[in-house]
């Protein structure tokens, strides 16, 4: 793993490093390092071209990212992005996950129960007003309530119901504060997606691995008023896609790294944090496969959620290896070494040191009380808390609540709560009689509150009345509960309000004591980070926060275990990878494809890497060449790529997309889809 | 769950309770309820009746039991007993867990590489002997280290090298100490077995369920000089099997129970043990899935540990969802508050109360010392420590050795260590990179011992490297470093012994500390044994301890949501079984089945359900009748069994047996094994 000692961390200062080894970097689209493009590339985007790229880009709310590809709205992401849609819109007789979908005509487009997209509008830096309402002298509780106020000011003076909204986005660990305008979309349609089985060739085996033969793709259609919403702003199709080397950018929003924790931070994550989270997942894993077990109509309810936790697991396991590798906690180390070397000799910087210690100590506190509350994974007991919490923060001003109560958050909050999304009671069932086992693992099954929750008899059996009782399935009495307020809650007889009453206090109390740790980090990375800005400079990409990055790099492929991977795949190939896998799960394309073999073009590019630096998030996010032209869509890293969390290479670690290509190819000559092909790009 | 207030717990005394409304008990072939067998159905077997059944039964020391089903040696018990054995002498060529078997004559059998049977032939009760040799005034560690020796030399006292083993069984948690000859039967040969798609018909989905479709069973046959192994003491077959209400008996191993226990054991079990246990059970159960993944060969490599750990992992909920299920919970506080009661009031019996202090103390010590080296799942790595211990334990006297190291092992310890049974090793790779992920967990990675075990790279890394270098795989390597003695051992540069004498050391702390509350234990539950003999009477039946008891029970079917559950499944039964499940894996009957379906009389019965008292170690047991023919073969106990481990119940709990006429059935007509049917029962 030699060239990984060449890796640049987060936090590196480009002209203190001007030969940067690497195209590392999920960059703010306000502050784009243009030299470093221009040196490395010879390209430097200018505004125009990254304004065009900005509001050509959506975000999927449910956790994805999406492009415009026509100025009629259209919006292509992942297949396995759109799939919880899929799913919500699939019953025992349409199986959309498994059938793939094909709206001919605009009448036959599929409306999503509850999928809302955003679209980046406006950046504006608001770390002076956001600093100045903390005084100095505040307690960490206080700082977080007065943050709490002005955030809350400032996102509401920028929306507008149901249609804008405004999100003051944490940047640099606390450092900065940027204020985010977002246009919202929430009528939003299915046009066109391909059988799971050619979406996820491969399936869980194949995750996170390449070469790959996928066609993770979907293409879903913004309305408003009623009417597909036109724009100016969406992205045109490259006529021949990348060469090899050919730098491309990649335009997501990348969830979450954690490239600027400290050692002792990522030794709670590795020692406590992911194994616990990962023992969750496996429990969760193991259930649904035994839910599915019961019968085809169970394993179709069951498959999203089971793709999800699985993709989870293998991203989390291959994160957990990253710092269980002492050659990568090596390179963590030292980095942090020659920092805190430069602050504890810089007088003016020495107060700073005290950060690292904070944040000691906030994961030692992390690491003792890790246990706690299991997350809900039923969704009606969700939805009750959501109402209870709901009617309770109502009685608060804006600015008290917490934040996914406050007036900007209403609009998307309602539609979850109030979609009508189906629910599945047999599934519920399960998924509430596990987390009453939890529960009663965690807090001992003698604690009160595990008493009190089960009642007298088996997890199952609570579970079983519990279900069988509830009214909360039917959105009308969601919504009647909630404009009845506190009182129609707390009178209310429905078993899951009951519960969700039970453990509302221990959520809340959770909360707290979680949000003060986190304000206490907040205070401490942003010391780290000022530290890293005096040091190093400022010219630094913020961890990913689940908002728009620009990231870039060549496309290129790598040597694995002596052999050369290459860039591309081809669709011919894909019919070479079932043959090779014969007889396995997974492994079967489409009866479509099987068809249209004759037809296909099988030397065109199927799926292709690039060094650009992604991560969970960044699934449908456009790639696009230097003329803004789309060259693929990301949807999915190598296995090397998932310390990409903590740690940036381009040794080995790719990003994966579908090429633009494949993607014209097989609407054109599997799915005969003409009119779309001749829509996308204009 | 209203019947379950009416039930018995362990140790209560049948003549203060003349109305025992239930089969309970796993009793001792000494020690038989003859009385309550009279009262209850009427026949108490004679002695001629249970020694015959207790020779013509026999143990499967890999775990499982069996039975003689003919005077030339043949032995019948379960597919799933079987399945290590038919997994070691399967190749990527040849997959007998698949195809099955069948030996056209004596010369086709294949002989298993390392399994090992015994047949029970004496019991002597040695209690007086093991207590004289323990001095009243001995601390815990004088006393287990003299009551090893004493046990020593009784097993030596009766072992001969090759053909008998000794020994001594602790009974009623340390009250009474008996000693058991058995003899030995090395070489085992396979004569027949189905495929797995019958004789596991439905899978993990149908594992611990009723109704069941299975033919769980087949045919070894033990030799001694080469030649089929002759014996008088064999089960003949039933005409007829049982009718509706029968009272039927079970003779087998049951592997644990946990009847005794104070409530404060059972509570670290279930806050504790059991859920660490499920985590690491769901944790090698992903990872056998995962490595299934890549390919068929792969799969078939897996699939006999894969399925160990789903079969363990759902008794194990079952036990689980039992602990945490107020109600039995409730029954098992009672019962100990009476007898404490008792204990408190009765001036002689006072001193005793203090073991269930005693019992708290340990529990709560267990609860702290929770994590520790995880159990080592890597086949070449086990055979690693055990050179490395069995070198150093030959330095000792026998009676100072551990105990599997005692000559009165000697014999089973060289047949498993020095087996010639394949070894994969990308299997073994990923399982020592789990272990040393696990270990690196538990102990966190920057401990002295998990950074020397990692060396400085990659769990995976230093995995691959091992296994590519060690040469324990080979069975001659082995001999050779064991003859070598501690000096071979310890010059060798091999990576899997370097392993395995780092952690050697921890390995005895750990194994020490167990030993230490283990012999506390013993001691509180002596006490415990002694009180419920003096409150209760001594006619109760202990534990189990995987050796041979008794359970009885009459063939009933129960209710079950409102339905009635009935005792029989068909043959017939499973096409719709198949019909109902079209589609899913494991519901689709082989080949010879389907093509044998106008041959088979589809009304033969072919599952059954009674209410004798079984558990885990129980699979393989004959079922007979009263007049000692052999009529069913237990597999099974339903998924309301499973917290048997703790209570027992008939109120809906069943042993689930392949009836005898549906192997005579499929011997005949699917598998064509006219010779093999002449044979059984002669």
């Amino acid at each position: 793993m030699r060239a990984v000692v060449l890796l640049v961390t987060a936090l590196c200062f480009t002209t203190l490093a001007p030969a940067l080894p690497a195209d590392e970097g999920m960059w703010l689209f306000n502050d784009l390092p243009r030299e470093l493009l221009m040196q490395r590339h010879g390209f430097a985007p200018d505004a125009k071209w990254t304004d065009h790229l900005m509001r050509s880009s959506v975000r999927f709310n449910s956790g994805g990212s999406g492009s415009f590809v026509s100025s009629q709205g259209l919006v292509l992401t992942n297949h396995h992005v759109g799939a919880d849609t899929l799913h919500k819109l699939s019953t025992a007789e349409r199986n959309l996950m498994q059938d793939g979908f094909l709206a001919r005509n605009t009448d036959e487009e599929l409306k999503a129960p509850d999928l809302e997209l955003s679209q980046l509008l406006t950046i504006r830096d608001v770390t002076a007003e956001v600093q100045a309402a903390v005084s100095a002298d505040s307690t960490a509780a206080e700082a977080a309530t007065a943050r709490r106020a002005v955030i809350s000011r400032l996102e509401k003076s920028v929306t507008e119901t149901g249609r804008l909204r405004g999100q003051v986005v944490t940047l640099y660990g606390g450092a900065r504060y940027h204020l985010y305008q977002y246009k919202l979309y929430s009528d939003v349609r299915l046009v066109w997606a391909p059988e799971t089985a050619i979406a996820f060739f491969g399936g869980d085996a194949d995750n996170f691995e390449y070469p790959r033969y996928c066609l993770d793709a979907c293409i879903f259609r913004v309305w408003e008023d009623n009417r597909p919403a036109e724009t100016t702003d969406f992205l045109r199709w490259s006529e021949s896609g990348p060469q090899q080397n050919d730098v491309v950018f990649v335009s997501g929003n990348p969830a979450r790294t954690s490239r600027i924790r400290t050692v002792a931070a990522l030794q709670y994550q590795r020692d406590h944090a992911l194994p616990a989270t990962l023992n969750r997942l496996r429990r969760y894993e193991i259930l649904l496969q035994q839910y599915s077990l019961r019968g085809t109509e169970q394993a179709r309810q069951a498959r999203d959620d089971l793709f999800s936790i699985q993709n989870s697991r293998k991203a989390r396991l291959g994160m957990l290896a990253g710092l269980q590798d002492p050659r990568i906690m090596k390179i963590k180390a030292s980095a942090e070494a020659e920092l805190l070397d430069a602050v504890r000799s810089n007088e003016q910087l020495q107060a700073l040191e005290s950060a690292w210690q904070q944040v000691a100590q906030t994961s030692a506190e992390r690491a003792e009380h890790s246990s706690g509350l299991p997350s809900v994974r039923s969704t009606l007991l969700q939805k009750a808390i959501q109402i209870v919490q709901l009617v309770d923060e109502n009685q608060k001003t804006d600015e008290a609540r917490l934040p996914e109560f406050s007036d900007a958050s209403r609009a998307s909050l309602e539609q979850q709560l109030f979609s009508d999304a189906p629910v599945y009671p047999d599934l519920e069932q399960v998924l509430l009689a596990e987390w009453f086992s939890e529960v009663l693992e965690s807090l001992g099954a003698d604690d009160e509150l595990s008493r009190k929750l089960i009642d007298g008899v088996s997890a199952a059996d609570r579970a079983a009345a519990a279900i069988a009782e509830t009214k909360l399935a039917d959105p009308e009495m969601r919504r009647r509960l909630v404009s009845g307020g506190p009182a129609a809650v707390q009178e209310s007889a429905d078993p899951l309000l009951r519960i969700a009453r039970l453990i509302d206090p221990v959520l809340r109390a959770a909360r707290d004591e979680a949000d003060a740790l986190a304000e206490q980090d907040r205070q401490a990375y942003a010391s780290i980070a000022e530290a890293g800005f005096a040091v190093r400079g400022t010219s630094v990409y913020p961890d990913a926060t689940f908002t728009l990055r620009l990231s870039f790099g060549p496309v290129s492929g790598y040597l694995q275990n002596g052999q050369q991977i290459p860039a591309w795949t081809t669709i011919g190939e894909a019919w070479q990878h079932q043959k090779q896998h014969s007889g396995q799960t997974d492994y079967q394309l489409p009866d479509s494809w099987m068809q249209a073999r004759e037809r296909l073009d099988l030397s065109t590019p199927f799926n292709f890497v690039c060094t650009a630096d992604i991560i969970g998030g960044n699934s449908g996010s456009p790639v696009v060449n230097r003329n803004g032209e789309l060259v693929g869509l990301i949807f999915d890293g190598n296995i090397q790529s998932l310390p990409g969390n903590y740690i940036y290479s381009d040794r080995q670690a790719r990003a994966v997309s579908v090429h633009s290509s494949a993607i014209q190819e097989a609407l054109k000559n599997v799915y005969l889809a003409e009119k779309l092909v001749a829509e996308l790009g204009h």
